[in-house]
């Protein structure tokens, strides 16, 4: 089953999370996240609305702050050294916004040969590529993914 | 949903591992491992044989490393530290077999809380429950899980 | 140069622990731990007396958590997961005491291939070799850890 | 003791990186670094010539992989993940040149609250300070860390 990781971080950018989530799960890919709030969330919400599959990879030992749409919930215990998991556990990655954590995933991402797309606005990186739309961000990472990145 | 944690190795426990991951399935559990073979193989074969879903947590870096029952391939890139995700992301833990590895996700379990049974034979550990078949172990697993542990 | 990791927790083990943090500096050895307290500070402490360098391994992700005698302080970031660094950063490693924690990471030295040496009292575990007094343990895992393990 | 982490990679950039070593270990800080080549060896060479302590923090199982200016080993066995310990244990951090790995901490070593400065030439981020030279470098990082960050 492919698996598409879905990071980043702000309020303001649910609505384009949500939509990436749909457009993933219609496309019959697993969305992966971090499990917690705003863009996790939105983007797991996104997908349950289209019948998809969720799975959440949170930081602490606990099980209970995961967010209502994950199915499945991956409790490392290694804080922030789970972004790590969070990227490597996708066949491509999907960055919507974000701060130092998103920074930290793209970086790791990259480290290990995944295609990482930024959905506009978003970190600017050299040699990271773009996207203007969820449609166009989620075409692009499932071309990547499926052609095995 | 209830996810049980499948943690051990060794070849010859793979008929009793199998059998708890059928069991575990008909009962509505989603089978958790680290992913590879042996007795982490057989567990999410009996799953899938149940129509149940499987959760593999690797250690490494890749997803390609997982058995062929895998469902969901959670790629951590930490090496044993991955032991900790495998526990911590059971509602309770059954350990059939195993050497160090094994003992390590023990005592994980039971730092963080975890119920850990123990399927007979096994590592023989004070204040651990054990179980003589794989019916008793599930059992005890599920009550557990359901009761919050 | 040698470093010896030194694993346990119990208020009722501390003196032992420091005896043998005592011994390990005498000969020269660093002594590692997990820098919190009982055991921990104890093997410290007793390095310190002795004019030895001890290394402290956190959990969290402040240094202000180590104890008073650690040289320096490794802030991991990756709570119970960093046992695992405690002890792969041991050349042999002394366990005194100890619950699951513990267990845990005599499981990831023997996982690894690292010797341990359990002081009386503490886990019973086959094949675990045990020492009697704080200088049979500091004898043997000197002897062990020089020896390449 | 105040311990500033340097982290970076690419054989151009160690003059630098041996720089900043050095004149860390003039100041009094010790160097915590990720214990391999290139711009990680420079800096505790560097360090050690002005005879300074160094910590490398290693991703793999074995001390064996340390650069020979290493005197404090870590060995983490947690992969990729070592680079939020890396960052972590400074109390502040010195970029010289560097890629995805130094990226992700980068991010990390900002999403803990840790100062960052740049050695130009490196990465372009928004919000991360930048120096010209390995003295303004190590300025800023000293008077930060030693100000609590």
């Amino acid at each position: 089953m492919t698996q598409i990781s879905v990071i980043g971080s702000g309020a303001e950018h649910e609505e384009r999370a949500e939509a990436v989530g749909r457009l993933l799960a219609e496309r019959g890919a697993v969305v992966v996240c971090g499990g917690h709030g705003e863009v996790m969330a939105a983007a797991a919400r996104g997908a349950k609305s289209a019948g998809g599959t969720t799975i959440g990879i949170l930081p602490g030992e606990s099980k209970s702050a995961a967010n209502p749409w994950i199915d499945h919930v991956i409790v490392t215990g290694i804080g922030h050294a789970r972004n790590l998991a969070v990227v490597a556990s996708g066949d491509a990655v999907i960055a919507v916004g974000g701060r130092w954590g998103t920074l930290a995933e793209i970086g790791f991402a990259r480290a290990l040969g995944r295609y990482v797309v930024i959905l506009e606005p978003g970190w600017e990186l050299e040699d990271v590529p773009r996207a203007d739309t969820p449609e166009q961000a989620v075409e692009l990472a499932l071309s990547r993914a499926r052609a095995g990145a």
